[in-house]
């Protein structure tokens, strides 16, 4: 583990990235931060063009102390991104819905990252191929051996980035509602509903060729 | 239905909200829209404070050609998104792993919408009430009128925003992985892993008193 030294340092949270509002949920260790974005798997990137601003949700893993998320060259998110303009990464993991005795109190449990900074483009086909790798193997490890290699044209139409997660936060709601105190008397029923993601049966696609068995690296894989 | 005489009428996608890669995963009409924010809670507010983007998550509902989103009066997103600046609002939510025969074409299956606007606050405590009243109701139908009702002072700590549809589109990707014809032949599994948001058991409040019975409305919860 190459950032485990790291671990104990938190990420600086700077004036942008504080938790100011309700800052008990507010953390900052990179092991709090690594956990919650290795257990997610869309994040959402925000970027400006001409001052406006535009959210795209979008595939990423994690490497260390830094980010990746990739797709076409031609799409206008990377394209935008890749020249080091400002950017914020976000990653939500919807944890349940927090039933009070009053509206007011209603919440929802949740674990998030935010992540200011810019993004660079990974460069040359091997550092390519050595990311495109590590985002296979975490998702289904064992699976990339055994895919038809990329072609260089493959690689060539794939931007990479990648963006340090020196500037983030993490905020992070769990466990009962907070009530007035009063109102821990009233006969309302509270409580959380616990909402998670959850991998269903793999479905095969309907032109499988026969005889392919489901790959083992299926069946581990695990979400939020 | 407010709304039902729009929803033959698609929302203008202008040249920043049109689908340009990928086109035939762009939708325009209300319906599909309206179809993907009605399944989602959580949305994804990007906002720019002195040139940085920011990506807030937080709950959401809709009314009609509207989306609301709320919370304290305190908040940095609220009080920035309030005063009219240019905001994206994004709902992703994921479908499944496209598992395909060449790491280029593994894909996620998901429904997106992004729209694009300004925001205005919900104004007056009646007209705040109402709004709160709807996105209770969304989320646990006859919930509201159990409650220990709001007191002015809690209406007033809350902001309230709502946003047009008129510049929004959806994505859509469903079905198989679409490999390169040659590919099809390879001894590969491919196929989707069906991802879903599923709500558990109900967890009663530690602090609940005896004899509160848990509520049909809770039972009827639906996500995704």
């Amino acid at each position: 583990m190459p950032d485990s030294t790291d671990l104990a340092k938190p990420a600086a949270p700077s004036a942008r990235t504080r938790v100011k509002r309700l800052p008990e949920r507010g953390h900052y260790d990179r092991e709090t931060i690594h956990a919650i974005l290795d257990a997610g798997l869309v994040c959402h990137v925000g970027y400006v063009i001409e001052g406006q601003p535009y959210v795209t949700p979008t595939a990423y893993w994690r490497e260390g102390d830094r980010v990746y998320w990739h797709g076409s060259s031609a799409s206008r998110m990377l394209r935008q991104v890749k020249g080091g303009v400002p950017v914020c990464f976000t990653v939500s993991l919807l944890d349940g819905i927090v039933f009070a005795r009053s509206g007011f109190h209603h919440s929802l449990n949740y674990r998030a990252v935010m992540a200011l900074g810019t993004a660079e483009a990974v460069e040359g086909e091997a550092a390519k191929l050595a990311a495109l790798e590590a985002f296979s193997e975490r998702i289904a490890p064992g699976r990339w051996r055994e895919l038809r290699p990329p072609t260089a044209q493959e690689v060539k139409a794939t931007t990479i980035l990648h963006m340090a997660l020196d500037e983030a936060s993490a905020k992070i709601r769990t466990g009962d509602p907070k009530d007035d105190e009063p109102d821990y008397a009233l006969p309302i029923w509270a409580g959380v509903l616990p909402i998670r993601l959850v991998a269903g049966q793999p479905e095969a696609d309907r032109r499988l060729a026969p005889g392919i068995p489901l790959p083992a690296h299926l069946g581990a894989f695990s979400i939020g």
